[in-house]
């Protein structure tokens, strides 16, 4: 079984380059969603506690099965931890062995940047080269990233209410291939993008985008309104735009559209990806993507993984499931005194040391 | 984040005997069974495929939250795997932090032979000395050794359609401390036993005791029926027995109660660990420990572990969770060129070195 840690990703990033793998990243994810009926689409496991939550969010198709397991915490950034970990694991669905388990708090960042440049790909305007970022935490470097590297946006528009989580996204994209105009507000940062991408953390309803502020022809990239209670657009934009989302019945109850009602008209991408339905119809149109996270992006960034990290040497090897011989001879592993498993218990201590 | 892989497992066994691992295990199941009312017990999530299910096991006390990943594919034997493999998982219910990993197919093993011992401790007629095992595959040492450890059991009548299994059972049992008496029969192996242990591996409804090899006074460890459309008794014995289980919505979908109405009496064995409940009334009673397995046993198993190997060094430790200084600054983990993350990209690579 292969364990994928924190390091080897960094490593990975650092040879493949930021952008290509982006890009490998996002066709994976359109590979999956281009075959969404394949999927075995459950709903995710979430234990509730006073300080926050932990899910586990589990798919399959035929030949795979995968799993996150993901916390939210709101109070963990106070005290130095991330609100947002987690890590994921693959196994054969013929076998029921699991072959990979993978650092997913890198990984998720880099499939939610990778999904909501692929949907803009087939919901913005052809030619898109600004984008306003409103919401400078830790996912809005991923998405000026993946947006330069699928899009070639290269000009981007900024706001965050805190001056040092503007401080912290310039430095971190020094030396990088964009023209950076920091706004002195979320509206004057929209003015003129062909792109909006809010990325806010507050856990509330909130009005990070109002009506006014939408033109004609953007594309609307909503990442941070993704559990229930928590939402960045005014209402009345959702029914000026076509609204694109991952999971309908997810969206529905996480989404910018629980503000609306179940029967309020939504595409699930995957139509669009897979050639059912258009995407962006026309030039002045406004588009939406109504993005929660979804797991087959999980999965998608999982099979990715399986698929890259052997070549490049950057795993290692654990030993979690036993291996006896026989395979009704489990005492034997632990024994040592199994008639079959002489030669085992050795193998199993001298990898020990 | 801690590792806990075979060999550091099979390490653990030889360093504290496994009688006295045993011991200490059924301690923790006691410990937890008898603050039953405090866990969250959710239902598993399963996934079917035509060759075996794969199943997430849940469970959560205001500390600590657990899964177990497990799979069950019964052709894998015949391919040299085995049927039942599985790892597990133990975070803080505070931060949503996970922080041990560890092998559960010897655990798992290891907890189902604890718990049933620890099940016939206030089962069993007291000074049982003599156990008639059914089925001698991969669970039926550790049923004899936990046996022998929690109650003093030194006396072992087997049985098994296949000689190979018997063969595999007495080779892994020479030298310990127990007289073995192979019967040519199910019906031979019960006569004069205390207590039966069944824990055959068909998956079909079975009749491995029929009524009339019951006698009064007897204790009925079935382990092998387990789930739907798997059992081991005929039903006249659940009439005439006290059936204890250990999850009662469970155990109606998976146990031998199975073949019972949803009404059937039945004692949740908490209840007695707890004191709530008398175990066996009299010494000529007829009890029936109906084991299917349960998610605090396993986070038992992961919370033992957890409080063990740190002393016995037997882990490795792995980085599954990024940790930038700023948890705003994912991005500065991943590129280096983070404001507040120069350190710690230099300090993850190392490690991989």
């Amino acid at each position: 079984m292969r364990l994928v840690e924190v390091g080897h990703v960094v490593e990975l990033v650092r040879r493949k380059g930021l952008g290509n793998l982006l890009r490998e990243l996002a066709d994976y994810i359109a590979a999956d969603y281009g075959r969404w009926p394949e999927f075995d689409k459950s709903p995710r496991y979430a234990s509730h506690s006073p300080g926050g939550v932990i899910e586990l969010m589990p798919i399959a198709d035929k030949q795979d099965f995968g799993f996150k397991y993901v916390n939210g915490h709101p109070a963990n950034q106070a005290a130095g931890l991330q609100t947002v970990t987690g890590f994921g694991v693959l196994a054969d669905v013929a076998t029921g062995y699991p072959r990979l388990i993978a650092e997913m708090t890198i990984m998720t960042a880099l499939r939610t940047a990778a999904m909501s440049a692929l949907a803009a790909t087939y919901l913005a305007r052809p030619g898109a080269r600004t984008m306003a970022i409103i919401g400078l935490g830790a996912q809005a470097e991923f998405q000026a990233e993946a947006f330069h590297a699928l899009l070639g946006i290269d000009r981007l528009r900024i706001y965050d209410v805190d001056p040092a989580a503007t401080a912290k996204f310039r430095a971190n994209m020094a030396g990088r291939d964009f023209a950076i105009t920091v706004a002195p507000s979320a509206q004057e940062a929209v003015e003129g993008a062909d792109i909006v991408t809010t990325v806010t953390a507050d856990k509330k309803r909130a009005t990070i985008l109002s009506d006014n502020m939408i033109g004609s022809g953007m594309h609307i990239n909503a990442v941070g309104g993704d559990c229930p209670g928590k939402t960045e657009l005014q209402d009345a934009i959702l029914d000026r735009a076509s609204v694109f989302v991952e999971y309908l019945p997810q969206t529905r109850i996480e989404g910018e559209i629980q503000q609306k009602p179940a029967d309020f008209p939504a595409t699930e991408l995957w139509r669009v990806i897979a050639g059912e339905t258009p995407g962006r119809a026309h030039r002045d149109e406004i588009t939406l993507f109504d993005s929660v996270g979804f797991a087959i992006e999980d999965f998608s960034a999982l099979r990715y993984l399986d698929d890259v990290v052997g070549e490049a040497g950057l795993y290692s090897t654990i030993d979690l499931l036993a291996r006896p011989s026989d395979p009704r001879d489990l005492f034997g592993v632990l024994a040592g005194a199994g008639s079959t498993m002489a030669g085992g218990i050795e193998t199993l201590l001298t990898r020990q040391a």
